[in-house]
């Protein structure tokens, strides 16, 4: 193998180690164990478990990244479910990982670890804020999109901790928090009144979010 | 001054400046400067930054849990907005401390801090649960409230990033967003719905609630 091809193959083999169980609890040992490799050629490629794990945490992000990459067609509540199963299925392939690092532990803390936090989060943020086609956002859209990406961290976060709701439950709900989110700050703020109603306009009336507002409707009355 | 005396002199000094600036910023040097005692009387009571910035950090955990504390009379929205302003009256005293805290950094990761960073979400938990007087917390309700109050920090910190929107604009919004996270979770769950109803039956018809009711339906016609 050749030492690019070799580095990747190692990266890969600890994201998987790095994902099932809190990184602490991973040794370089068993990383050169599963790579099929000696401890010092790991040694040999990345100068130790830190560099290793910031690599492993850099293509994750990528990959969670990747997952809110959606097409623009079709009504928006769609779309966000699309994202939302492909956050939950990240969420559950790296369970143990991303609580860890989530929920900060001694792994963590470093700038690396936290400026990659925010690329995923920025990233998710300007793909949502593309398919609302708003060139220059509001301050209060930018909250609803922000706080909402922040929401779907700690559903997951809580979901992770006992999964005691079905997650495709928690994907359905955060498709509606959004929409909720939305409506609080379209209540009391012109603009992200005429933003909502835009939105809402080209949803179907089988969809998510008519769906929602029917029920919320006969619940209120 | 005796030992513990000091010790909380010097706690209150650290808390102060470490909530001006990032902590990391912040030497032992101004510490003992702005306590009028010297640096090596400063190592006499803690034995480094970190062990000071630890003792700082509880005692600054333990007055947020505090703001979570409400007399169970009047209406829950009107509850939940003394909170809300109490919790924005903390971020606002502690701004850049706080920020730096959560969104984790160098000076962040311990064991020690993410416990009391815990201890304070458990405290909320704690007291918006006795506001609804549940005993047994079915799993929705309790995704409800622990989001809830993971939304209540990550509006605080983009608040904090450049306080575009009012900040009591905010707190109401919140109390309104606590409302909407119920209606959702309600939306699709009978036990939640039940709750819901008797969480609102109580609500005056000029309170929060109403007022955000009768807007999302003028909103939605």
């Amino acid at each position: 193998m050749g030492v690019e091809e070799r580095r990747q193959q190692l990266i890969g083999v600890a994201l998987e180690l790095f994902s099932q169980r809190s990184p602490d609890d991973v040794s370089i040992d068993e990383i050169a164990s599963a790579a099929g490799i000696s401890r010092p050629l790991v040694y040999h490629y990345f100068p130790g478990k830190l560099s290793l794990y910031e690599a492993a945490l850099k293509r994750a992000s990528e990959e969670l990244a990747a997952r809110f990459v959606e097409p623009q067609e079709g009504p928006l509540a769609t779309r966000l479910l699309r994202v939302m199963r492909r956050y939950f299925d990240f969420v559950e392939e790296h369970g143990p990982g991303f609580s860890a690092l989530m929920r900060g532990g001694p792994a963590v803390g470093s700038t690396a670890t936290n400026a990659l936090i925010d690329s995923v989060r920025q990233a998710a943020y300007v793909q949502i804020l593309s398919h609302l086609k708003v060139d220059n956002p509001p301050a209060r859209l930018e909250l609803v999109i922000r706080s909402w990406i922040s929401l779907a961290e700690s559903t997951a976060l809580i979901w992770l901790d006992g999964r005691r709701i079905p997650r495709a439950e928690l994907e359905a709900q955060l498709v509606h928090d959004f929409a909720a989110l939305a409506a609080v700050s379209a209540a009391y703020d012109e603009e992200m009144g005429a933003l909502l109603r835009r939105m809402l306009k080209e949803e179907p009336a089988d969809g998510p979010f008519s769906d929602l507002a029917g029920r919320l409707i006969s619940l209120a009355s």
